[in-house]
């Protein structure tokens, strides 16, 4: 299978348990809450993360898909939690997300604040609350909650903020620095996460994470060259925005032809770690051309 | 010892080892978030919820309180984001809080936004890299998602704005289940944990369970209570807000003189409660006094 089939199969069977969890904790203090968490949580989108987690859980040769289905549905919560909060008025105050109103658009600020809050705390609870050995569990909410937190995706946001109000000093290592963090450090664990939920030896183990830090850069140029190539159309949010803001990027940095080079060398980097897999590494190629080469 | 001296003694604790964490997190990356989540988490305050951590580990047998810090620092980590994203412009726009400017009027709305995000994965984290035995730190960890995620604290706080904005149909049971929610859920979680720490058996952790139900109303209607009856200087914040924002509270339905009432029946119970903790629930009655009768 390539990437687009596995990745909407791994897309539908997250979706599914996610509907079902929403659905069991809709009572009348939660009603609004569920509304915007649901919105927010089931508007598309191409579920990259968890089909990150269930690719190297096979990788590793790990069988039932049921055993990663808490951490993809953490994941998940926790990436949409932060889409909601980067895009209220105070962030990046984008009205589009996916085509649609952004979740405070929809609802109203206090409400998207609450909502990804919500979202946040139900990821820790589907870890805590899944069948995973209890070490293991653990072991997975901490790494979470610190590739989240501060010295994380939170850590990698608000360097982002800081390097808007004054771009001067940004340079390609500062832009690299930002994005291991804000997104690259959610898309590693995603990686080691699915080799860990497998029983991984240490060679597997250290394969997935050399994959996942690699596909956490590649996915970040790739963003930023559709950015400058793509339409707000085809993107479901405002395409050339990065320029309009005057956006330290790998693209203005490096320049579109160097900054696909960057993008090629990344994916190769992905690609070779995954020989380390025994044969088992070829849908997370799929997977790395498909970040690479995606058009929206 | 009374209420005053050993809470005083327990947030000098807390708040050592808060400093600590802190401190080993502090890097290039987390330099401006962990200025901000220090200034809100190092604010002061009462320290209630650390506080009725440790009694209730203590009066269901506990000894060494080193054992209660994770679970008490978490605590202070989701109260402490809580308020700060109250505060905000889009939820309770407050200025002050504890004397000083809220920690978006400190620093700006999208540092606020972001602390008190990673105040909230910080929680999870530490009690995750706690040394509590795996099976009981996971179900800490998914109790207090449950109890500040939308079936608790979140939920509560929604129900707040909500009622806010329509007070027509708000009557006293609708106010108890708000702050049942709102604050009552974390206090409740306190006691709990408290107990379940110190290896509780089903007796012990049913006593702590109904001090912390009946403590979290008590310390609500005390709050609404101070709200009238304290001077802002005292609280710290605005005081008289309830009635300028008409806001429904204990005192708006049903009138001082029935609020503190309630408030007295609230202490029975919970002081009933430590009856079943064969005299070790002397600091909790203690404690349930103090909750009652503080003045800011």
């Amino acid at each position: 299978m390539q990437a687009p089939e596995f990745l909407a199969s791994h897309a539908s069977h997250v979706e599914k348990v996610l509907i079902n969890t929403l659905k069991t904790r809709r009572s009348v203090v939660t009603e609004r809450l569920i509304d915007a968490m649901s919105y927010s949580l089931l508007a598309g989108g191409k579920r990259v993360r968890p089909g990150l987690v269930v690719e190297c859980f096979h990788a590793c040769g790990g069988k039932e898909i049921e055993k990663t289905m808490a951490a993809a549905m953490a994941i998940e919560c926790i990436h949409t939690y932060s889409l909601i909060h980067d895009d209220l008025p105070c962030m990046d105050d984008d009205d589009l997300r996916r085509g649609n109103p952004t979740c405070h658009k929809k609802f109203d600020e206090a409400t998207a604040v609450l909502a990804a809050d919500a979202l946040q705390a139900l990821a820790f609870e589907l870890l805590a609350a899944s069948e995973i050995p209890a070490e293991l569990r653990c072991e997975l909410i901490r790494t979470l909650a610190v590739a989240s937190g501060c010295q994380g995706m939170v850590g990698g946001q608000m360097l982002d903020i800081q390097s808007e109000s004054d771009s001067s000093g940004i340079d390609i290592l500062a832009v690299e620095r930002i994005h291991l963090h804000k997104t690259g450090a959610l898309l590693r664990w995603c990686c080691e996460a699915g080799a860990l939920l497998a029983g991984a030896n240490e060679e597997q183990f250290d394969a997935c994470s050399r994959y996942g830090k690699a596909v956490g850069l590649l996915f970040q140029i790739a963003d930023d060259i559709l950015d400058v190539t793509a339409s707000s159309d085809k993107l479901g949010k405002s395409a050339g925005k990065d320029e309009a803001q005057n956006k330290a990027t790998y693209v203005s940095l490096l320049g579109l032809t160097r900054a696909r080079e960057l993008a090629g060398e990344m994916r190769e980097i992905a690609i070779n770690a995954c020989e380390a897999l025994n044969g088992n590494g070829t849908q997370l190629k799929s997977l790395a051309n498909y970040i690479l080469e995606r058009d929206s």
